[in-house]
Order: structure tokens, then sequence, then C-alpha cells
């Protein structure tokens, strides 16, 4: 899977074509490639093990919530989809069927997961009894599959990795009260993981999950200036429980509904990591999160003593960091060196002959270029301390561009100028009205992206009808 | 989830009904349920986390040997699964088939991964260029689907768990080096930390992964001597890479098809654990794998001090170990000690207001039901002892049964008179055709396990027609 020529691949420049400088990250930083199934992409073991460090960090968060991991089928029967009926209405369009089973049309067809929202309902009906069974909280690690038109890797694949969990509660306090905590989850997720901050919100009614009461949502800004919705949590009340008979005795002895809510974070959260970080030498991967933290290059290494002073101070650091000592003698120092930042490894450390004479090493960022001179007796410790400062240095230059990137307008020729101008979070005033979203949709190409928590009162009038305004709404173009 | 009788729910006498026996178990004790989708069961958390420590456990050993992990797409189209003739001709009866996508009708249709040779050949193709690139050696955790007619929880459901690795390789030989290096470690899993010993050998051709030049197995004794192929590792030879057209430059610059390997294991293991270990009290776990190494089961627990010292206890200990502290109370000891015995977990210390008194506690054995006093001062050294006692004894008890039930056959009479007598292994010399292969299998119900690596000389014809023998093989009715 090398590359046998002596340059690094051309990646487009990121001013001129941002779709073309995302798509050429993915493959040429070797993260994903496209199949012979169409819409689908097989994630390589470099995007795969960003996916399991994701994992990893939200499994420890999850258990502490008291969530449990668990395998629920990829098949699901019509009969089951077809019970709550906005949520059939939402997801039967882009569902794939399966007809044939050992050579026989089947008498149900069975749609490969959407979502797991009617199976694990089906199974909650069979399992609760009483109070206190609840609250029951399982999540699974999992495929699922949508019959996307359009598709681009890991940001709209037909098939994709994510988490779903699903929460049943005695109730509605609680069941709130969770569908909030995830939320918040999935935002230390993303800004002390990812280093990218969020927007949190409530999607409007005609944004929200087919079926939900309401939904959450924490959005990201990419470096174009669109959103990307980064991960949603849903209250559902009753809608399920009613029509899967979720019924358990309360306190009292008496029969009543559970209330549920479900949640969700995906490999979509690659593509965000790179559009919000990536630049025109490639991906950039916050340390936490990248599984390379530090590459060691040695130079001019066939002089005496270099491969082995490297590959002793490479011993020495994997006991602590993710390092990658690399040898390769068929690429030139300074392919390496573009390899490696096109990869988007935090550090690189750059070892040659004089370095040595004089016990010391450059340790030289990506996420600045910036290079830093340190003692090979101070190495793991400075090395540590600049990995810290990159994560921390990252988040806030996506803070200070999101900053940048978001504007207010009062009304919809600056709503239009804004976007055109300055492509990013556009910050209104709004009656609630599903006619002014579409004509909002219409005009400037933006959806709302939510109602945040954090209100501002920009106003008394709807930037778009001019009536009374109710909220505060986000607006953004989107991925 | 839980059960609000007073009493542990019954399970069927493992000598009256071996079948009843083992669904009772996998129900009972929370392993896992049944579902509307036809032969597709739910993992429940609790079965759940035994296969995330195996995959714990398999991750770290594959890590070792330089295989990363990957994720390839689910659905496969009709075109790849054909281009290996013997290998479409095993799966294609037992695949399910995605017709519809997006309400509209495929053009071709696409299957649901019965395993993924096809898809990783594809890109194997299409990444190979030069020696340089080899080995690759990828691994993926994924969901796999075959339309079995007759199913059993964990031990043959249309949807497992599984993980698969398939490798491409320069040479033969290392690509043969790479099958048996994995059947080790597959061994080293179950014996390890299943406590199950492993008959390790060779799949004759009748038995062997359809398109392999042949097939490495590891197999397991089960209680009522019945064998289950616990995993297998398969060399390709060139059977992919020629109809893939994955080539590439060898060191002599003239282009080769490489060599190809696959293996993998499955959540069948987890019935091969329920099955091997368990008894008429419910499941047995070796500690190594129990998601609950240890149960503190207050007794007296109104009684003053009682749950403040049981607590104490548990926090030291989980400092350690898988603990849990049952301060249920709605249920009495006596059903908390039949529950968490039904559920395996390996040891429970019971403290009463004596104990506390004396400074002491109760540790009982599930393996053995030995009862063991332990000074609480002593109690975090003396588990972890214990923990470990019983991981060996429970191997050793699965060993010396595993060597009562296998036998000698020298003539057919001696073999259907084996298994009648005493189901289990039966070792006897073979000819090496088919015919004798099916003749046994009509006579006895066994099949061919394996032509296992440690040959012994049991005489000099073969057990079925009395030609000229070629191999000593081991015989086994099977799961």
């Amino acid at each position: 899977m090398s590359d046998n020529q002596n340059f690094v691949k051309e990646i487009t420049n990121i001013e001129d074509d941002f779709a073309k400088w995302y798509t050429d990250i993915v493959i040429k930083a070797d993260l994903a490639d496209y199949t012979d199934t169409k819409g689908c992409i097989v994630i390589k073991p470099y995007g795969y093990s960003i996916w399991e460090k994701i994992q990893e960090y939200a499994n420890e968060k999850f258990k502490k919530e008291g969530i449990q991991n668990a395998y629920f089928p990829v098949l699901i029967p019509e009969s089951l989809l077809n019970k709550e009926k906005e949520h059939v209405e939402g997801f039967a369009p882009e569902v794939a069927w399966v007809t044939i089973g050992g050579q026989e049309e089947l008498e149900e067809k069975l749609c490969v997961r959407p979502t797991s929202e009617t199976m694990f309902s089906t199974m909650y009906s069979k399992w609760l009894t009483s109070w206190r069974d609840l609250p029951i909280k399982l999540n699974q690690w999992c495929n699922v599959f949508r019959w996307e038109k359009e598709t681009r890797p890991f940001l709209r694949s037909r098939e994709f990795l994510w988490q779903e969990g699903h929460t049943i509660h005695e109730t509605s306090e609680e069941a709130q009260a969770l569908t909030h905590r995830m939320l918040d989850i999935y935002g230390e997720i993303i800004e002390e993981l990812l280093a990218i901050p969020v927007l949190k919100g409530k999607k409007t009614e005609k944004e929200k999950f087919a079926g939900a009461e309401y939904t959450l949502t924490v959005e990201m800004l990419m470096h174009d200036g669109k959103a990307l919705q980064a991960g949603t949590s849903h209250y559902f009340g009753q809608n399920f429980t009613k029509p899967f008979e979720i019924k358990f005795q309360n306190r009292q002895g008496k029969e009543e509904y559970a209330y549920q809510t479900s949640w969700g974070i995906s490999t979509r959260l690659i593509g965000g990591v790179i559009m919000a970080h990536g630049d025109n030498r490639g991906l950039k991967l916050p340390p936490k999160l990248a599984p390379i933290q530090t590459v060691i290059v040695p130079i001019a290494s066939h002089k005496e003593g270099v491969i082995e002073k490297s590959t002793e101070i490479y011993e020495k650091l994997k006991q602590k960091y993710r390092v990658k000592l690399d040898t390769r003698d068929q690429y030139s120092t300074g392919y390496k060196f573009n390899d490696w930042e096109m990869r988007g490894v935090p550090v690189r450390i750059e070892l040659g002959p004089r370095d040595i004479e004089q016990g010391k090493a450059v340790l030289v960022r990506r996420d600045t270029g910036e290079k830093v001179e340190v003692s090979l007796e101070q190495m793991e410790t400075k090395l540590g301390e600049l990995l810290e400062q990159i994560q921390e240095n990252m988040y806030q230059q996506v803070l200070k561009r999101t900053k940048e990137k978001t504007t207010i307008a009062k009304n919809m020729d600056e709503f239009i100028k804004n976007m055109e101008d300055n492509q990013g979070y556009v910050k209104t005033m709004w009656c609630g009205k599903e006619s002014c979203e579409d004509k909002i949709k219409e005009l400037t190409g933006a959806h709302s992206r939510c109602i945040p928590f954090e209100q501002e009162n920009l106003g008394d009038t709807c930037v778009c009808c001019g009536e009374k305004a109710k909220h505060m709404v986000i607006w953004g173009r989107q991925y």
C-alpha cells in the first residue's frame, strides 16, 4: 500500500476546491477507499484506528453512566418498522431490503437496519415488567445502512459504523435528563478528544428525528464554513412505547408506558476531524486522537549511530506515547516529512548525526510548523507538554475560526449577504414557523442547525416574515 | 430484566435433555434472547461482555503479529461473489440477498456477507503493486449472515459476530506459516482465556472451507461428548489471487500472484464455554473470561455494619477485580446464591455479622462448591490465588473429561459401539477416501474432526474399508 514514487501525492488546494481537497485526503492519507459496492467504503487501518480511539473514549464515559453494550439483529422485519408511523415514513424511502434468503423468496421482507428503535422497542416490551427493571440503558456499536443517493466517504455513506444507545425510563423527567446528559457526553468527546468546539441546542420540528418528541444536537463548523451535525440525542416520550406496548407496573401497582430515548454518533466524526482541522499539507490530527502521536525520522541514517540512537529513543518513548520510527530506505527524508505531515501526525522528531553529537533533537509541530530544539534527556517530558499544547491550540484555532464565521442577521438581505461574504453560522430571531425555515433554505441554502441552549435576544421579530420571534436560531449550510 | 419471583428459574437437568439445558442457560443466565427476526438473537449485556473480553484478548495477540483492524462493506455485489467457483458454490445457497434499495429494484443484487474473501480480494488487487507492500495483514470484527435452516443461539445463528482476518504474502511458505500461527493463537485464546483444551489439526478435503487449499482447525469437546469447531485458519494458495488478479512485482521485477490466508473465530465460542463448563447449577465461567469475577452477598444485611463493611470490601476489591455487590433487598440470600451460581460467577463472598465480628469472610468456589474461610486482611491476595486455581482447575476438568471421552476404534463395530457407549472423539486410521468418510457418517453420525497434527500409528488399515491407511483421524458428532 506504500507509494513507490519519491514524492508525496498531490493534494488539491483547499481554497480551490474544498470537496476535492477532502476526498484527496481521505484517499491519500490512507483513511478509506472506494469499493465495488456503490456508496460504501473500506475504512482502512489508519482510519479505523481513529474510530477505535473514539469507541474507547466513548465506552469509558458510557460505562460511568451505567450504560451497557449489547448486540441486536441487523435485519428487521417490515412489520416491526411499520409500527411507528412517523418513523417508517422517515426511514422507509432510504432502506435496503432483503427479499431472498437461502434461495427462496421471503414471505416478509427484512430491512438492513437504518437505525434500531423498532428492534430495541420490541425487545424492551418483552423484557419490561416492573418499575424495578427500570431504567434499562443499552448501547450497540454496529453497522447501519441507508440508501443515500449522493455519497461521500465518512460524511454520507450508504453503510456506516456508529453507536446507537436506547434507554427506557420510569418517568419523563428521568428520560429527558438522560437525553440531555448524552448530548453533554457527545460534547465532551468532541471537544476533549477531537479538539473541536461544539454548538449545542434543540433541532426545530422540521429537522428532528422521525418519531421523536424532540431532538438535541451537537453541531460543528468546518473549514469552509459549512456545518456538520456531529451527534444527536432524541427524546421519544411514549411515541414508541405505546405502539410497541412497553409497559410496566409502576410503584402504585398500575400499568404505565415507559419513557424512551435514543442517541448516536458515527464514523461521520472522522469526516469532521478532517474538515475542521486539515490544511493544504493534509490531515491534522489532535494528539489525543492520533493513532501515531509522533514519528521519528532519522536523518542521514546511513551515518554511524543514527539508527541506533533513533531506536533507543523510540523504545523509550513508546512506553508512554504512540510512536512510529520511520526507517524506510526507499524514500528521501523530504518525502518522509511531507508524508507524515499529510497523514496528520502531530509531532515529527528529526534526529541526525549532528543532533546526536549535541545530545538534542528537533521537534516539529504539525499544527504550527514550529521547530523546537529539545535535549535528549528532556525529550520524554517535553514531548508530553508539546502534545498537550497542540491539543489545546488546535481546539483554539477551530474556536477562533468558528467565531469569525459566526454572524448575526436582522433581515434577509443581511442573511444572504453574510452567507455570500463569509459562509458560516448565521444567528437570527425566528417566529417558529416551518414556512420561514423553507423560505430561508430557498434564499440562502441554509438549514436551521438548532435552537441553541444559550439563547441571545437579537430583537423581537423573525428574520424572515417579520412577525413576533420565538427563538434565536443558528443557521448554516450543511454536509 | 430482573425476576420478581423469589426463586431462581428452573434449569432442565443436563443429563435429561442437554439441548434444552443449553437453551435454558442461554436465556436464564441473561446471555441472549430470541427476536422477531427468525434465526437471529439479541446478545444481551452479560453475553456481550464475554464477547468483549474475547475481542480484547484476541486484539492484543493480533497486534503483536502486526495485524491491523479495518472495516469492509457488509453488502457484496453478486458478481464479486461469483469470481471463485468453489467459493460461490459453497456459500451461494445460504446467502441473504438485498434486491431493493431506495424503493427501486437493483440491477445487480447484493448479498449480506457470509464471509468476506471476495471483498478483501478485490481491494487487495487494487492496493497491491510491489513486493515491498507485502505482507498485508488485515482483520475485521463484524457481523456476518448465513441463511441457516436450523438455528441455535450462539452455535448456529443466521447472523453472528466474528473476526475475519485476511492476509496476502510474497511466498507460499510465509502464507502457510501465518495460517499455522493464527491457529496457534486461536489455541492460546481458547486454552488460556476460555479454559478449554483444544484439538488441532487439518480438515479433510470434504470438510475444508469452500475455495481453500486446506483448512486448519481447533476443535473442542463438549459436556455431552459432541465436538464443536471453535476456529479455523485457511490457506488459499493462489485460488483467489488468480481470479481476482492480486498481483505484484517481485524482487526480480517479474509479475507474480500473491499467496493468501483467512481465519476466524466467532460468538460461537460463547456456546462452547456454556457447553464445556456448565452444569446443573447453570453457567460456569472461567475467571479470566467472567464479566463478574466475584460477587459479594451480604448476609443479614439489615444488621448494623453489614452493608458498610461489604461496601468497604467491594471498593477495595474492585481496584483489582471485576466485582459485584448484591444489595438487592427484594431477594432472599438463598435466591441470590442460586442466581449468581446460575450466572457462573467464579467466586461468591459471603459476609454476615458474625463474619465481620471475627474479621473474616467465606469464599465459595463455583467450580467445586468448596467453601474457604479467609481473613478480611488477606482477602485481596487469597481471592487472586483462588481465581487462578479455578481457572486452572476448570481447564483440567475439561481435559480430563475429553480424555475419558476419547477412544480408539480398529474396525467399524468398535467405532459404532464406542459412539454408543461413550459419545466423544473416536481415533481411527483412515485411507483418505471421501467414500469412507461418507460411510462413517452414515453408520455413526460422526464427521471427521481433523487429521491431528499429533499423529499416532494405530495400525496399517482404514477403519472403514480395510485398505491401506494414510492418516490417523479423529471423528466426532458435531454441533
